[in-house]
């Protein structure tokens, strides 16, 4: 039998690359967001395998406290990795092997770097989904304290961006809030079908190392582990999920920023967004530039420009790991930073904003929007809805020849188009009345207002 | 003071539109598809208005037996709506007061358009939903069925569509089913998300009517309410949502399609769809075309979209309705429907095809790919997992510079190498066994796969 | 030697498909829009056939007849296909073999019905394109038409949408004619790119029959033919550059939208859409929804959606034809059929609307908006521009603190900020003049304005 | 009249910001990438506003030269612009009077940052285009190369990834290069129709300043001027076209990718990508990852989601600038980076990678693939095309029933099917023959690819 020739013993990777592949495909400047979660990870799996025996108790601590010196190294600058590093499991690895020697060639027992960096991502979003989480509360919280400082505020109801009908702003702010609720328990739905540990995956088939699962899952705070070592590392439904999620909530975000613009222009002047989320130019002071709105509004699109990438890019790849998944990470991390940086920017705009509460009262006196209203009282004693509905239409008609409002009808006026109007109109043609009577659930009225700021505090704690 | 003009008594609207308009703004052809929905709100809240007493008993039941026949009268094409009426809720209305004079234009109490086509939206959705996730049950039972049919067949577990480790079918087909589970789970959550009536919120501020929206609701299926009124009629995030569940399943659709035209291709035979999923020609009988597959494939991209539409539509849009918002149904119908049908078509895909169990099996034999394995059972024997590595590399070149794979190892060459390797190296050459020896949780040992199935089935019943 | 068996004389397609694969496979229905362009792709190609010998003369004009026929049939309803047609190619070539016998059976004679829908397409969107660029030059000239009538009246320029500069209305409309005139170029690049004829190329690698591919070209039209016939049926690169081309132009239709929808607010009041292109209500006259415009920005998503398909349909296919390619007619169609439509939308809307051009002129007297033009002043004098800039925002904050505008700055006054000020202040200080005074190149002075007309008008010719 | 306050000339911004603010609102680092652009409009407009004595000579030379130090330093490092410069232009802008003095603050007179920004883009645009340009004509001109070395290998011409008839590599190639000519020329479209300069434009509406906008756009190699100031400002529209320019490209390179990744598996083993691109491992010589092709592949799913993000980002915004449009430069850069490095990773792949010329030539005898072959001859002899298929599906059952391939066809056999068939069937039975008598304009034949080769290599001089 031929000897081994020594020179063969050097088992590395073969590769070698130019300059161009190296920058191409190098994804360490995003890894390195995940670092901590890294070196958690390697720190669990590190104890499991000496839980487990395949590492000594003593080898397993020595690692354990490498791998805390590696993060504080990296973290503080003090050790840099190069370009031959070409991700942050490689460089931390080969650092803790630097600083511990041998025994850190045992710490990728089984383990590979699918279930590696699947275990990372997951951590990651864990720990990022939970500061989102708390920044829509905060964005909702703050949102309710504006609806008990300025909710009772009268103004225009809008549909198709005209008049409608009278509402209180609260009513109006309280729309907003609700769908950011939502948002927040999508995110934990989202949230909570992550939660699993990949770890222990191996490259796609598990191991047959009697390793635990269930130990390196209950350190990292995961609630249970992946089923399918495949599934552990081939799947990427979990990011799509939460990069829609934060899509939703963006959009959600615009709708709010769109309406801060508008309310900001000098036409409509009902609110005034603060210096600090402002620009403005002393020399043309009517112009009070709500560019943290704009921001938050162009910023959703950067968002589902993430999602359609992270969706575009899992599309027809066979199982298990594809380089291509490399490329998940970027549009995953931005779409959820993305968010939370705006949440927490409308929290702000909100917390400061100043509003002029008395902007549009007096304009909806004896306005047409309260047209409704009689149709409604109209309806009230009888008269089928539709009919009503012309009665009013003949009336509103009549006030306009006159080029006047409502407040020309009197009740013997209103009489003479039908018989059912009461003797007595001033309920009826009151903004504010008008709005303080629709209390059906949900409705405008300050009392539906008042119960729904009480479901959404309760929500909040 | 002026005798009111009884010309002026004609209350309609006003609008008339060209052509060309009416064409570019008609959304009947695909509201209808919501017919039954629309007729079931419309009894529910005639009903409703007859418990409260808006309307009398005898105009309740009047109204829901008229309701009755508009439906069977549609659904039969004894009555079709012509270009007058522009959406469902106007054919309906309008048929309903042609049938049962004037008692049908009080139908409209309490109500808007606003709501009752959000009210239908959720309906449909509602319905829709429930049809989908039973495809996908069966689509998983499906699998499961073959997984315990062929699932102990031996194949290469690829990475990057390179051959890396031996692997049961079964292990593989499972990473499949997984995702499709998660499809349901997440499918569920927006179902009990959006499953909250709208109804009553009118046009967005509710109403002075004492309607009971709990009854409606209750009598809907719903179960709850939408605690605010304008967010009843201007929030779409739930549409989004869904869509979203829509094209992360067609994204699994897609990969598990992109394998199947793979194992398809000649140069790998290991599946052959069912005629009924495969197109051939006689004179070529070496193609068979895996055109449901690609089908299922090319359509993923358009439910991604159809999401990017539901998204861009409502980026920035004002509360409460804007007529844009009559964009949202065909992307949303759209993507439901389309995903409805890929799942049955993938169900019937799997049902049907052909398997050659035992393509892959010889070739794995002294396979490389069974190097791993060489070095696993290095590391267990207290060598370094990357030395192990190195040694095994040399290994695997002495190998090839033989022109021969790992069958000429014998024990003693492979102690000639290092110390630690065992007397017999049998079992750690043979594929079976190396995917046998993946017992970790989740990994492709048989008993990992039973153990999946049986959670699996648990999850359908 | 075995005598062949004459059971086997059957060489038919030897599939067979269950319903639901049916109707999920099938294309019919969107293939029959392109029925006209199937009928002259024959035409030309029997006619191509007949040059070259391969056809008979007598067959050549049989088969033209007989398409003829056949075309009339199926637009009249005479003729129905059926679901055994799977597309309209096989219909057809079906139909045309029953009317005219044996001979029909030689027309797909060196032709695949890869290159034969690939042909229809490009034939459609020939069609299609320049119906669309038709459409646009309709748009520019009724706003230039809006600018003659209209163009003079004074508005504040917006930035942020708040009050920048004064600027003349013809000004602002110019800014949207414009890149209306380059998605005409913008069309025209595309229509270039995809003038050109894949007939001939058959499945993937043409024919070794002697066809004459410059004739078919000629015959339908095209500017030439594509040069590599796989390329000429795998390329969808000119159906996702036209849908691109279409998403951009929707974006211009969009802006347009959401600022007619802005300036019909009561709070704007500057124009008012025509009754055909909005709807009101009688009951509330003071709404007037700008219907009309929101649905072309709704719409501006659905084309943002068929540009996501159609990109991510092909990404990552093999050549040459995979089934997935049969879903790129949808969007394709519904995203040139939906700008086309939303371009004739707009036109109708800016031919009919209602200006209030005074609106704005009295509103800009002594506005703030004018202070860059005493900076400008003191510019034009020598006095740096920051410093200028500085001198003008402490005049500014004096008029503020008087609770006045501009309109209270005497020369003396401004003298007394800055030596520089002339004698007399007044057309630095009247909005018209203001912008009267900007004829740089593009500026909005009305000469500008006026050139900008001409060139316009020049493109349209 | 009241002594102005000597603390009201402070005119500057008034504005403050959070950190949290600023950090979300800070383009600096982006726009950095911009600095060479920024510096030499800057030098322009200083040129120009001394031709027209807004500037002395003196003044014009003393900004150039203190421009020119600007760059430098910042390029160097020697100088940093920190938090409280918001964007490059405000940068240069301040540290240019920092090291001038007074004459520095004179540089913006008649600019503004809207024209400023927008030209700076442009400028960026016109660069990085024409790099991209070289680097598609350099692949291109690889593949070329490619086809002359190997063009001649026989392949099967697949459909739906099985195996049609039999092609030469050479034609197949070509059909991938074609489509990266046609990106070339859409990128160039795209770059002639942005060739305008917007300086000048100021904030929207041009100056009364006598600047030469024409001197500006020479200066800077632009050719010609944008015609209207607040289109200047206002229009993305170039750089969607861009973005979805470089999408359609990217399309291209992820359907190579696509091939090449299945080319490389064991299962077809045509290709080998050199270890540049490529990773493998010395455990698992077998495993050959085509990680530069996967990436490529993913990295078209960057693209769309930038383009997506500059479609919806632009979306229903009104003129003329909005502080959402900061966010265009992001996704735009990264669209135009990402794909110039991906055409130059497909450069390198095709330059490197090793062929196996010979892989499929033998497979292709007798294959049923040729049964194509015999039709054609059938039809040629003047058989109803139809009827040939049937003739030939008869003899491909028969040969199948022996379970033989068609080197089992005697012409004697043959003459039992049809008696059209001649005496020698060999030539229709070689699948090299069967590709070089597709001679068809376009078709596989050699003399075909070579004369595409001449074609192609003369769009590249």
């Amino acid at each position: 039998m031929k000897k081994p020739d020594s020179n063969l013993l050097r088992g590395r990777f073969t590769r070698t690359m130019s300059d161009d592949m190296e920058r191409y495909s190098t994804s360490l400047a995003v890894d390195l967001r995940m670092l901590d979660e890294d070196v958690d990870g390697s720190i669990a799996h590190a104890t499991m395998l000496g839980e487990v025996g395949i590492l000594s108790p003593e080898e397993a601590a020595q690692m354990r406290a490498g791998l805390e010196r590696v993060r504080e190294e990296i973290a503080s600058g003090a050790w840099v990795p190069g370009d031959e590093h070409e991700d942050v499991h490689m460089a931390v690895e080969s650092r803790l092997t630097e600083l511990i020697g041998e025994v850190g060639k045992k710490l990728h027992t089984a383990r590979s770097r699918n279930d590696q960096v699947a275990t990372d991502v997951r951590l990651w979003l864990k720990h990022h989904l939970e500061y989102l989480d708390d920044a829509l509360g905060a964005l909702i919280a703050t949102l309710l304290d504006r609806v008990e400082a300025d909710g009772q505020a009268l103004m225009p109801g809008y549909t198709h961006l005209q008049r409608g009908q009278p509402i209180l702003f609260g009513h109006h702010l309280l729309a907003h809030a609700w769908p950011l609720a939502r948002d927040r328990e999508r995110l934990a739905d989202a949230l909570r079908r992550l939660d699993h540990s990949p770890l222990g995956a191996c490259a796609m088939a598990g191991t047959g190392h009697p390793i635990d699962r269930g130990s390196t899952a209950r350190q990292l705070g995961f609630a249970g582990v992946v089923e399918n070592a495949m599934d552990a590392v081939a799947a990427r439904d979990h990011e799509q999920e939460v990069a829609a999620a934060c899509a939703i909530c963006m959009t959600h975000l615009s709708r709010m920023a769109e309406e801060l613009i508008f309310w900001s222009t000098s036409e409509v002047g009902f609110v005034r967004l603060s210096s600090d989320y402002a620009t403005g130019s002393s020399i043309m002071p009517q112009k009070h530039n709500p560019d943290a709105a704009e921001l938050v509004r162009g910023k959703s699109a950067r968002v589902y420009g993430d999602l359609q990438a992270l969706l575009s890019l899992v599309k027809a790849l066979p199982l298990a790991y594809n380089r291509d998944l490399q490329e998940d990470r970027e549009p995953l991390f931005d779409a959820v930073e993305t968010t939370s940086a705006s949440v927490g920017i409308m929290e702000g705009i909100w917390r400061t904003l100043t509003l002029t509460a008395d902007r549009f009262e007096a304009s909806l006196e004896g306005d047409f929007s309260l047209a409704t209203e009689l149709a409604d009282l109209l309806a009230e004693r009888g008269v089928p809805f539709r009919e009503a509905h012309e009665v009013v239409g003949s009336i509103v008609r009549w006030c306009e020849e006159q080029g006047a409002g409502l407040e020309v009808l009197t009740p013997e006026a209103a009489k003479g188009f039908h018989p059912a109007f009461p003797d007595d109109l001033t309920p009826w043609l009151d903004p504010r009345a008008a709005a303080e009577r629709r209390t059906s659930l949900g409705g405008t009225a300050w009392s539906e207002v008042e119960r729904q700021i009480e479901l959404l505090r309760g929500s909040l704690t």
